[in-house]
């Protein structure tokens, strides 16, 4: 256990930034709210990339790139979407340096002024729409379905490593359709690839829903989203999906032929997860010890430790190491043999187990004489003696159950810290000193809302689709609701 | 055939940007300078990407991501890599937008001006040899071996889609060594790393070998590159790898405690490629019936395209294509079955053929009753009849089969463009009116190579590093030469 490193209990914020940085995952850098992402840290974003991108492709997107940079006048263009984006963006006005002979520095040339300047892009609806006005004419040219990869600026004043940084690296898909249905279901469609991602492959279930007209993607019609819960009770928005209507058609002028050769506006989406999910990957299954990773998104799932005295030593368990390791390999899964001669057995447990490797398996001398080899699983900490004849079929398996695990331990700790309120007064004690989502009828309205985040700090996370609802009265106004949402504090 | 479209002879220039746009690869942006890289020039980038991922991280690199933005004064550190590079970028100097009441537009907020300007990374040595500075502190942190695939930005004032555009894609990779040696051995591998991926899987021969102190990258001791020859005689350098020295370890401050506990600065190693190998890759194999790809990249490697006049025979039919994708794609193969109504399969063949897919298969009612299907190639348009029975089989060896193909013809064509010149009239006439690779004798001065270049627009392409060489005297000053170089126009 790193003794020198702070518990959720002491200072859960710290905790945080402790992994992050102690577990090698990302750094802060000289420039102001960006970080740098260290190799461990990029590793794991991509494996969660790889899965995202297949998820993509399978249901029929393909990978595209468009400019950096968006002319400031698009900005100016959707109304609705310019109120909510336009304000912290990094803006180029020059394009060249110069050398300045008389300090011998580098200085922006002055007469290098760009005559619009460009905005490094918070989020390509702009950008993109420009670019499908020229890509569609007919209804033979949709539905055009897009996805990016790409780094995106917003000028964030309080940044968090993963959580807000100024610049952080995400996939954003735009779609565009020929109906309203149609771009609806792609919308939903989206949100829920995102949950099955998080629930399948991070281990983390999450709420699906819709977000409240002041929760809303600006510009958006409506913002499905997904909700994770954090293990100090915060919730974290995960990703959103938004059905973006003709709001971006009609800005940018994107119209097309149907069938009975009528000119319309073409309906659109667009949904997107950025790194920000490293941070509730964190935050979900880490502990005291450090980093926890679910097996399936774990750069290195397995590692082996040699235990020995000397070379001799060494050479024999290595041999039946790299055994070991091929096996494995040979099942798909990524291991390491970590033989470096510089650092104790002791350092490199610790190690690993900072890093979250899901399984440990340790090798010595009186091991290979036995047959035996120890293992330990990262997220309960167990240790085994296991036979080694049949040791990649039993950690194969382990690493399901290990999946598993993480996924059924923070299902259950969202159901014990998911309340109902009835009260208003109910409702201020659960959000002040029990935290998680609690469900509670709302009247609807803005102006409800708006006060409660004032009063509480609580806001709407999800409104959910399910039928399961039932009538009631909001719990601030009295005013009747149809259905009861879910509210918590959140990242 | 595309009968619109413009032939090499007719206009080189125009027969190429004819090519990105008309099969779909890219096209310009409403952003100066800028690429939209559309989805199959995007798919192509992939499979290159990938590729090449594969082969960084079989030599030992990993990767990590850092800021997109370099605060300015760091431009002022390393003297020779400003000189070099500090030209034309694209500068941050405002955070914030805000709306304008008055004409209801978006303009930038005068009051969120930034202390210190940011620089849109036109490549990464100075911001990540800052982070090193506190990743390295002795002999045991060494070597770093990190890659990062990023976009960058150079304010390029005449661009060509792939070729030169302001924004592009690249990797970067930035290594950190204890010894001279170890980064020359680093440099010089992923020089062949290159040179490997360029010739095994674009199909496309290379020469390698170190820069002229000339044409070297701003700040490097030693620039090793790759460089190709296309169709019109012209060479373009595909990839480039820098030995620097301590230059930059110099300009960060980054040393080291060696094993015999002694301060030493840190050697450093970059190398890079972008997606300017797009541009390499239609210029070596391309035609007038529009683009070829090499198997090895293609995104679609095999296209089924059926033939048939109603609903019944297309049944028929699919039933047949869709066996054979799958066996085809059980080997690996990238098949497309292409059913779309809307479109003729004449119109279908032409779109295939235009996009460079190497295998086309036709199959129709009278196929079926004979047990055959059309095979068509497209790098010679050979069409054979063939027998269904091992079809996928065969295709799988066609695909190798065009692989080399286009390899040995590509080859074929440098040898014929290579040339020897003796004296300085032989040269001139030689660069003037065959173009290719002229190998001729040079002083090794500054001062010839730019005249040379004046007079004739060729550049020193290469300087070979192998041992077979014979002295000689310099076809311009008539001084001694130690050995020919490589000279071209180039891109």
């Amino acid at each position: 256990m790193a003794k020198d490193f702070t518990t959720r209990e002491e200072n859960y914020s710290q905790w945080y930034n402790d992994i992050v940085q102690r577990a090698d995952l990302a750094e802060n850098s000289s420039v102001r709210g960006c970080m740098v992402i260290k190799p461990y840290g990029y590793a794991l974003w991509e494996k969660m990339r790889d899965v995202l991108d297949k998820m993509f492709k399978d249901t029929g997107h393909s990978n595209a790139y468009f400019p950096l940079f968006i002319p400031k006048s698009f900005f100016s263009r959707e109304a609705k979407h310019v109120d909510g984006f336009a304000k912290e963006c990094a803006v180029v006005t020059h394009y060249r340096l110069k050398n300045d002979p008389e300090t011998n520095t580098v200085v922006v040339d002055p007469a290098a002024k760009l005559d619009e300047e460009l905005i490094v892009r918070p989020t390509s609806e702009t950008i993109i729409w420009d670019s499908y006005k020229n890509w569609i004419q007919s209804y033979r040219d949709l539905p055009i379905l897009i996805n990016q990869w790409a780094n995106v600026v917003r000028w964030e004043m309080r940044t968090r490593l993963f959580l807000r940084t100024a610049e952080f690296l995400w996939q954003e898909g735009h779609t565009a359709h020929a109906t309203s249905d149609e771009a609806i279901q792609e919308a939903e469609q989206m949100m829920n690839v995102y949950a099955d991602f998080a629930e399948n492959y991070m281990a983390v279930p999450v709420l699906r829903g819709v977000k409240s007209p002041n929760e809303r993607f600006a510009g958006a019609i409506e913002t499905y989203c997904i909700e994770a819960l954090m293990q100090d009770g915060k919730a974290l928005q995960a990703g959103t999906s938004h059905f973006l209507g003709q709001n971006f058609a009609k800005a940018f002028d994107v119209k097309f032929l149907d069938k009975d050769n009528t000119l319309q506006y073409v309906w659109a989406t667009s949904w997107g997860v950025s790194t920000r999910l490293i941070g509730a990957l964190i935050m979900s299954h880490s502990d005291d010890n450090g980093l926890v990773l679910p097996p399936k998104l774990a750069p290195i799932q397995v590692v082996i430790i040699p235990i020995y005295k000397n070379e001799e030593q060494l050479a024999l368990i290595s041999e039946t190491a790299l055994k070991i390791k091929a096996e494995l390999q040979a099942k798909g899964v990524s291991v390491k043999f970590d033989d470096r001669d510089q650092y104790r057995p002791g350092w490199k447990f610790n190690e690993y187990e900072f890093k979250g490797v899901p399984v440990r398996l340790a090798l010595g001398p009186r091991d290979l004489e036995q047959g035996t080899i120890e293992v330990t699983r990262r997220d309960t900490l167990e240790k085994n003696v296991m036979q080694i004849a049949d040791i990649s079929e039993k950690v194969y398996h382990l690493l399901d159950a290990i999946q598993s695990n993480l996924y059924n331990k923070a299902v259950d700790y969202r159901a014990e810290m998911t309340s109902v309120a009835n009260t208003w007064e109910e409702f201020c004690d659960l959000i002040e000193n029990k935290g998680g989502f609690v469900y509670a009828h709302w009247d609807g309205t803005d102006e409800t809302e708006v006060a409660i985040k004032e009063k509480t700090k609580a806001t709407i996370r999800v409104i959910p689709m399910d039928d399961n609802c039932e009538e009631g009265n909001c719990i601030y106004s009295g005013k009747p609701s149809k259905r009861r949402v879910a509210f918590a504090r959140a990242y």
